[in-house]
């Protein structure tokens, strides 16, 4: 299996309810460097697994759309906790409407795998991992 | 499959049995930056994986228990290479009875893989993976 | 010149006032990796330039301070914009006024320089340097 | 699974050929530090993947081959984009030949999955995995 | 003294001449991530050193210009071997010109320092620094 | 001025004498990772600082004589807290004695000031720095 991994980052804030959170509970906030993992068993014609420029653009877009946000005030995210984990499952599902769009060129309807990470601090990260194949 | 993961170090002393170590025979020591990375499908109703600062201090308290050591004097380890494998190792088997014991809260049991890499230098590293599900 | 550097993390929200700041004049957020250099010109009797244990300590109760708080509501910051080289120097004096209390021992007293570092993110850091000797 | 990983960079000339590639199309370079992870499902006898050192012995050799060259002008890379993807492929396949003559040791048999990474900048990197057992 | 630090990479082909290079008199490659750390003794009435998105745009267009670029054949460095150190300079004597035209905005008048490093591998790296004050 | 910065690492085992440093008087061991900075106002006719290849090489050299050692048992460190501060000016004074002996070239003679930073883990560090001219 070939991958190509793209990294951004997004700087955003929120809340978390749940007494799990301890003193997360109150409003804070998060740098998450994101890294994008895209596999597929070969490589296309010009020898590779995606347009790596245009993961990279279409990666930035998506998490513009949460930049410089407080999450609990986005519509989208109403009545959930933005955890990491779900963060990194929020970045992959708009990864794959993005390829569906064709955002990333042809060559990623042959992406079968993707795995995203957010790494929050130096010590932490979460991910979401999955096959995307075959979508509908 | 969602994951989080986290990180803490320890720093040991030791020496190795077998001609292949070459001058690793002689009692030498290494600092290990070690990842726990733990996954399972789905996330519970706090929306995570499992409590991190649980997981965190899990961590902090498996490596205390050798940390500033000479491996080659703990019992647990007579007769054994206590290679950077070995110990990935150890560090899981204590990670999944620290779960067991449920000192990672309830939502430990739902988690079906973990692997822990230690990195013992800028260029090296080993880890162990595995399922851990189901558990006895 | 020797030094020693310990290294922690918090996660803040924050707005900025100014043109200058466009998006992130909203409420936004941001995990900051902080690293603590502390620099003398010899060393003490045991070899050290101060008690790194210690010194990590001190720094995790100075960032403990404003960790998981929206620094908007912070009154000591009031009227300030809480930027990555604002906060760098509000690290620096709060370990200056901990080693004038002797939170880091004797030694730091001797401490004559101190860099305090926060990265925002994996492309972007800020930090205050300055002597801190002597000191009234 | 167990696994081990070594590190090492090497530092090409290439161009690619495909619209795909805008600016990369003009014969640059690049700095790929490689990491090659080699998996298998138990230890040695001496606690083990493989011999650490062997392995990075191998991986410098390997890349010494296409160190300090321009690949346009390396016979086997003839009428191939050499991207980031193919060049973990080919050190991927490079690994496996140097198992096969013994060049790791009598433990490498063992391998049985093996990933090569390509990081090619801090944002960006590509990479080649696949079980590499039985082998013929 | 604050600082504040951006970050960029460029990828690019070149050779050098001298037996001091050995292997790397061959036409070969790099990538370089490239730090800026502009420094000034105060922060302005924003709290800020320079505006950090004007300096990673300027830092983005100054290696627009040699990025996948063979420095062999670009006519202002006929002559010169490019060198890691040399293009630091490079890199800093054109970030000096463009605060000198106000792409930083006016806050940039104001730096007194700068650093600029280059890393052309996990394991080497060069750097040029300099006061930049008074300027002409 | 300029600089080069080349990096390798050493294992090593030591215990400490003082209360100060707790658990860390047991015998223990760490990895080191190592830096070395060398500055120079001006480049040589080549273009660079010094030769990058032998400084590499000469670092390993010096680090190869403590490499995979009980420091408690090494001669020259006698009555000696082997700290990381105190490590660090051991490669500092050792780097001097090299590069007067002419193991890093003639360009060596050039450098005035050296900075040695040995990172213990991912959130601690010590560095010695001292200006190295005019040499006896």
């Amino acid at each position: 299996m070939y991958s190509v991994t793209v990294r951004d980052h997004v700087m955003i804030a929120h809340s978390f309810r749940g007494d799990v959170f301890g003193p997360a509970q109150r409003l804070h906030g998060a740098t998450y460097v994101v890294d994008v993992e895209m596999s597929r068993p070969d490589l296309d014609a010009d020898g590779i697994v995606v347009d790596i420029g245009r993961a990279g653009e279409t990666l930035k877009r998506i998490l513009a759309a949460i930049n410089f946000r407080n999450l609990d005030e986005v519509a989208a995210f109403a009545g959930r906790n933005t955890t990491t984990e779900f963060l990194a499952r929020f970045v992959f599902d708009e990864m794959v409407q993005a390829m569906d769009r064709g955002d990333l060129g042809p060559g990623a309807q042959a992406v079968e795998r993707m795995k995203v990470t957010l790494h929050e601090s130096h010590v932490a990260s979460a991910a979401y991992e999955a096959r995307i194949t075959p979508r509908a």
